[in-house]
């Protein structure tokens, strides 16, 4: 029986510290910076890996991450069920509903998004190989490798896109719909298309009879987890739910059947990750599967798992020695190309204006970890060369970092405040004391006067004037004062509290111990209300009133609202 | 760079799925005999290990657990990581408050609970090392294996008390609070005398002075969690879950603490998962510590890393080729004189009369996955043969399994009904029809007639009569009719539905689609409340009534009810 030895131990869990605490720190900077954190993710294995520390400290970086023995072996592992939960994750997400009911537009972005970029990378990896980074000597055939880097160019990252998108509140617009149709569509045509290409990467080991066997099992296998599985899920779901215990009987199976699903498809020649992908697929289709259930893998597989295997992709090359100018120019030029190209002309066609057709184009374009996932696997099976992984690994988190700004700039948006956003130690009164409503609403709007950059009195009177019509004690020790005042540029919310309470007419008659001041611009009522409508669900929750009450400081008050459950359709993609 | 091959990715796969798929099944038997989880995840590995599935098929037990290779290595990794999340949330649950507010009862028993079966331990085991499974010749001292069977005697294992206890209803009496609190006290302490034990054995090998320096690192870095390290969380984690993404960041910052303390502990000599329970405890004793967090990280270790690690332990042992009779009944024997006569001597010394006392002591006897975790690392470190091995693991199992049926015992207890099991195919009525309200009645009351063994017509008497006093729909499609009878033995409760809808008089005015009957004893009005109230809080959740109105077959239904939030201070440990 072999066993990790101490030494053994202590490197596995220093290597799984440093890759999650680097990935989640840079993925928490890019987030602060609103890029997706999973390009931060990315960034953090590339840091702790040749390129960064592998330079400045190479003896360090080798001792740390010493990439062979027990330790590294046990790391690889976890990486490698965290890439397959990942991809479990991601196929929970597709919506097969969304995909049947597509549109016009969304049916002609989808296609031509896929075959556009298909088509350029597989004609242009057929006729340059060699400048595209393929290996030649490997006895791959030449047609394997030009698939290879068409289906590079044209998946694009669902979870990636799903974020931007609600970061720039375009989720649930025309625009929004589109993307996420087409992306859905892209990603499951996509994937199948890349397991055919793996499949044929390991079926020339064995001949070329061999190739069709995989490609053919590929494609059984993908009939069947739609059409047996799915329907085996949907049947078998209310029974474990019924009669096991709670959510542990649910989330047992589901993982038991993404385990099968990527051992499966590993050994038919494909990896692991395509099973998962079609088992997350076939689990996330039934209604039967509760919104918690999918919450608590989701959580743990986007903050624990995926994290540490993104990170662990950096250690694996040295980007500065493999950098290839031209190669890394073209690449990039070509997916942007053949990603926008196609998915503005099919919007086009779908009947979106220009401006909105381009913005489709640039919300597909966001590559994530996908293409680098599939890069890795080329060049981890001698398919591509060094340079080649490089390229395409700058390409994707280049890629998904313009997404979100250039879409903004196309749809001519601003940057839109979020609650959390206004919420500053600058507008914050720790004791307002034991004064009248009218008085805590003088203080407060002194306070908000400067960030309003309107007179305070102006302020005052405004908001009094609506308290008079209506007082706004919410009940439970919470008062919300608000008006939207002409002139006024953004939201300004200032929060003040008070020990002995201030008597706001509310519901229960109890005195207020926090008043929250919110300010918004006339011209703007939907964000009002979204404001005011996002301050009451936080505090309809019980735990968050009572945190929320017993804040000491700033940080933790701003914490209690941080926390606070919002519930609602998009809290499922939006820790993506 | 190593990395593992399509081989060992399957082999990792298929080895996981099955130690979780028989882990989660077995542990789910369990629990529908109303034993703990946690014996039918151990048994799961014994199943599948030399035990059982060794002497029916050894040549495919090999190959499906080769136990050397990259792909076990990996296994491994992942169970060390999981034993490790496993005593990091065994952690979060400490609550260091009860310690200090222990009363006299649960300072007595917590104490004596720990000396007495701590005294009888290494008093036998210095006497009698050769009979209790010693290896004489690895150069350990006798002192350390008289110490280590101590240990082994007195460490409770809290999650399994606790579930116990829940099981039985008996989790907020006076009896649930002492065993509760002596637990966590026997807990905390037991685990640090067990890493000084772990301390000598690792600085024996470095010579007696190196003894004393681990033994000193042990209590330095006790102390430093305890202080330091605890105040730091709890500054911290505001300002976490205030500016980082919620709940990805403070998700991210306990993971890498756990891992980083068990890195830690690991390099001392003490194992890994030591630093891990410390870090919980240091966690999990903050106030700024959300339930969400908790309940995430609790959900997927429970059911995930703890049943794979679990399991894996089975696979390490022949049970039948090292069953010492003797001396797993000395041990058994033993191990339940120390811990319930401590435990009950010292409850009685608190005030509890002789019952109670004796149930405090059956309470405390569970010993769950901890004393095989003790176990399984003395005999990884040369120090105990493999016969003791699994008469600690015989131990363990044994008393977790009989100390619920003891107490109910000792306190009289009938079996309590819960929701769920009430909830049964043969009193559900798939369409009653378009008929009144007495007509629904009428139909439920026959069907309860033969479960309640009572005459249909005074039960639907007796409901009606209080339909009439007042309308018992809850409006929204659902009406929740029910009486106290006289004479009714156990509670019973009888679904109906109607496509049509039935006239229920409820606030909405609309018609119910879902009539629940409930019957309950007369003599017992606080079961009958407390179902009442299981009932409508389930109900009060949109995303439950949607899946009971949706419910095609009984499974459904009854699955929307099983799946429903249930909120409530027990939820966070009914899982363990």
């Amino acid at each position: 029986m072999e066993n990790l030895q101490s030494a053994d131990v202590v490197g596995l869990f220093v290597q799984l510290a440093a890759l999650l605490a680097a990935a989640r720190l840079l993925g928490e900077g890019m987030r602060m910076l609103r890029q997706p954190p999973v390009v931060g993710e990315i960034l953090a294995g590339i840091v702790l890996g040749p390129t960064v520390l592998g330079h400045i400290a190479p003896g360090f970086q080798k001792a740390l991450f010493p990439m062979e023995g027990p330790s590294w072996i046990a790391v690889d592992g976890i990486a490698t069920v965290g890439v397959a939960l990942l991809l479990f994750v991601a196929g929970l997400e597709i919506d097969l509903g969304a995909v049947r009911r597509l549109g016009r537009a969304a049916v002609g972005t989808g296609a031509l998004a896929l075959a556009i970029p298909l088509t350029l990378g597989t004609a242009l990896g057929w006729l340059a190989p060699g400048f595209f980074g393929a290996v030649t000597s490997a006895g791959h055939s030449p047609l394997t490798f030009a698939l290879f880097f068409g289906v590079a160019l044209s998946i694009a990252a669902m979870p990636v896109i799903a974020k931007t998108l609600i970061d720039l509140d375009l989720f649930r617009t025309d625009v929004g719909m589109v993307v996420m149709s087409a992306a859905t569509f892209n990603d499951l045509v996509g994937w199948i298309a890349f397991s055919i290409v793996l499949g044929m990467m390991g079926g020339e080991a064995h001949g070329a009879s061999s190739v069709w066997v995989t490609i053919a099992l590929t494609l059984g296998f993908t009939a069947a987890c739609m059409t047996l599985l799915r329907a085996a899920v949907h049947a078998v779901l209310p029974w474990i739910q019924s009669r096991m215990s709670w959510p542990g009987g649910v989330l047992g199976f589901v993982l038991v059947l993404a385990l099968l699903a990527s051992a499966a498809t590993e050994a038919m020649g494909i990896h692991a990750m395509f099973g998962a992908f079609l088992a997350g697929v076939a689990v996330g289709d039934s209604v039967h599967f509760r919104e918690r259930t999918r919450e608590t893998i989701h959580q743990f597989v986007t903050n624990a798992f995926a994290p540490i295997f993104l990170a662990a992709i950096g250690l694996k090359v040295d980007i500065l020695a493999h950098f290839d100018g031209p190669l890394v120019a073209t690449v990039f030029a070509l997916a942007c190309a053949g990603m926008i190209g196609g998915a503005s002309l099919g919007a086009r066609w779908g009947g979106f204006p220009p401006r909105e057709a381009l913005a489709i184009g640039l919300g597909m374009n966001s590559r994530g970890a996908m293409e680098i996932i599939l890069g890795l696997l080329a060049f981890q099976a001698g398919l591509i060369r060094e340079t080649m992984f490089v390229a395409l690994l700058l390409m994707a988190v280049g890629t998904s970092v313009m997404s979100g700004p250039l879409m903004k700039r196309a749809l001519g948006l601003g940057n839109r405040k979020q609650l959390m956003d206004l919420l500053r130690p600058a507008l914050y009164v720790k004791d307002l004391g034991a004064v009248s409503s009218r008085r805590a609403i003088d203080v407060l709007a002194g306070l908000a006067s400067k960030a309003a950059g309107l007179p305070p009195e102006r302020i005052a009177d405004e908001v009094w004037r609506r308290e008079e019509e209506v007082g706004t004690g919410l009940g439970q020790g919470i008062a919300l004062p608000h008006a939207r005042i002409p002139g006024l540029k953004r939201p300004v919310l200032v929060v003040g509290r008070s020990a002995e309470g201030i008597p706001f007419s509310s519901p229960d008659q109890a005195p207020s111990h926090l008043v929250l001041l919110l300010l918004s611009p006339a011209d703007d009522p939907v964000g009002h209300l979204e404001t005011v409508a996002s301050l009451t669900r936080r505090l309809h929750d019980p735990a968050t009133r009572e945190a929320v009450h017993r804040a000491a400081t700033f940080d933790e008050l701003r914490a209690a609202f941080a926390t606070a459950p919002e519930h609602g359709a998009m809290a499922k993609v939006a820790v993506s």
